[in-house]
């Protein structure tokens, strides 16, 4: 018998991301196209011509492959229905059933972060542990849990939803999902700038933060690294919530290891520093010494996580 | 072929409960026995003599049960290694190694919480669900999660160890876990009472909580049942903390189901309604109508989850 592929997609609201893998999960060729359109039937045909170009490439049809992984930014129910993907518009949309309209094989669906999270689990960080949760940190905080080499999704999709935990009910200021005090608001890049720009018109202590028009988090971890004091108070700050954080969700899964990715990740060891020490702080002995990694696979861990959930299937 | 039958043992410190199962699950006959000595192989001795005993007087032997399932009040972690059992003594203990001496059947090995909760998740509340938190408010606070109908046991036997989420950093009281501010704290038996001894002597607003001499958290929800205000204050603190820690599992897991058990779920209705009521405000939206039920196996949750561990091998 023919040998077959596997292919694993990254819905965004700006791109898609490709990944042709062999059935071992070896990835063969990977690339992107722009999201012209977000109604699911465009985006499910414009899966259907990337997939056939790239199978016509190397002498192969879509029937030539076990099936196609896609992860999308939306949470996703225990019968695969996407509930709501804001940055797509989906609302309730059983994207497996209209799946079945272009593509003769399998369809597979997950949320992105929980995607990224078991190519993280099986191909990256976390290859050999059966159990991991996952971090992404970029303009949010998501999420992903593994157990038994398992994805959770969640009964209503909303496992590994971490970025909305609520941290500080002193906070006035809003997150994006209504509520005050949220995890993002201190541990994504997007909230680390916030939170230091907040403190800059609150102080005059000397810090090269000043220096800049725009911060981002990446500012805030380049000064950490030239023991910036300001900018390592803000350090702190993120790590006892994300520390915090992490020490509920091992409460609850214990998992094997902890892996840290998205882009706020390229900051290094330094972020792991600050999220460690608070973490073994507030965790209770048994998960107390739960280590920390950071994430390999950069921006392929979703076509990687899409790809390892048809290989289950 | 003869029809087999299940042994779900639950062992506590001062009792060993045991239950003869058919093989569907079916209780035939429980009983229990005082723990006259800790040790290991003491333990596993005394369960033999009581099986053998049930079994011949139904006209079988061991040979005839297809295992035996143990709860332990102590965490195991994924290799079935009783990390720590303070209340026995037991630390770093392969019971199943040990128990090839005395069994020639498979024995099945966990948290009594979490096998609790695989007990409520199949044989009482949580049925037909395929993942549950069961959380157990006693003297202490401890919790259990399932997920697609298997128990989490945790890489490092702290799964659904909820009890020591630290909610509260301003806490100066010392929990028994050597931190200050943990959920068993305010949401244990003891920490509602302590938690209404502290309050009490801080005002001298009016209570029927005055008129004990000593008391517990029956006292303090009988009196909210009658509408004393102060009393209600304190089930709004009750009703805050654990709303909020689960939550945060919610993040984590998003189960289909919360069921509350343990010694104080005697309260009824009434202590579901202050836990809804603070969860709903603080859990994102996916998880945010995720029904609550309180337990229905009682004290007996713990063998019948041990004679289901034994069902699912």
């Amino acid at each position: 018998m023919a040998e077959k592929r596997i292919i694993g997609v990254d819905v965004g609201g700006t791109f898609m991301k490709f990944g042709l893998f062999k059935e071992d999960g070896t990835l063969l060729e990977k690339w992107q196209s722009p999201t012209d359109q977000t109604k699911p039937d465009v985006i499910l045909q414009q899966i259907r011509q990337e997939v056939q170009k790239a199978m016509q490439t190397c002498g192969m049809s879509i029937e030539d492959t076990i099936g196609i992984g896609i992860g999308v930014p939306g949470s996703v129910d225990r019968q695969g229905i996407v509930i709501s993907a804001p940055n797509l518009g989906w609302s309730m949309v059983n994207i497996q059933e209209l799946a079945k309209d272009f593509f003769s094989v399998p369809v597979g669906i997950a949320n992105d972060a929980n995607a990224a999270a078991l190519g993280e689990q099986f191909f990256g960080s976390g290859e050999g542990c059966d159990s991991m949760v996952f971090v992404t940190l970029g303009t949010g905080v998501g999420g992903g849990v593994v157990v038994n080499g398992r994805l959770i999704n969640g009964a209503f999709g909303g496992a590994g939803e971490i970025g909305h935990m609520l941290m500080n009910e002193q906070e006035t200021r809003v997150c994006t999902c209504g509520k005050c005090g949220c995890l993002e608001q201190y541990a994504s890049a997007r909230g680390i700038a916030k939170m230091a720009e907040k403190m800059l018109v609150s102080t005059n202590q000397k810090t090269l933060l000043r220096s800049y028009d725009v911060l981002t988090a990446k500012e805030v971890f380049d000064a950490i690294k030239a023991k910036d004091s300001f900018a390592m108070e803000i350090g702190e700050m993120f790590g006892s919530m994300l520390g915090r954080a992490l020490s509920y969700v091992a409460a609850a899964v214990d998992p094997q290891m902890f892996v840290i990715g998205g882009g706020m990740s390229a900051a290094g060891e330094i972020l792991l520093d600050y999220v460690e020490k608070y973490y073994r702080r507030y965790a209770f002995d048994p998960s107390k010494k739960t280590p920390f990694r950071l994430a390999r696979l950069g921006n392929d861990a979703g076509i990687f996580g899409a790809a390892r959930m048809i290989q289950m299937t």
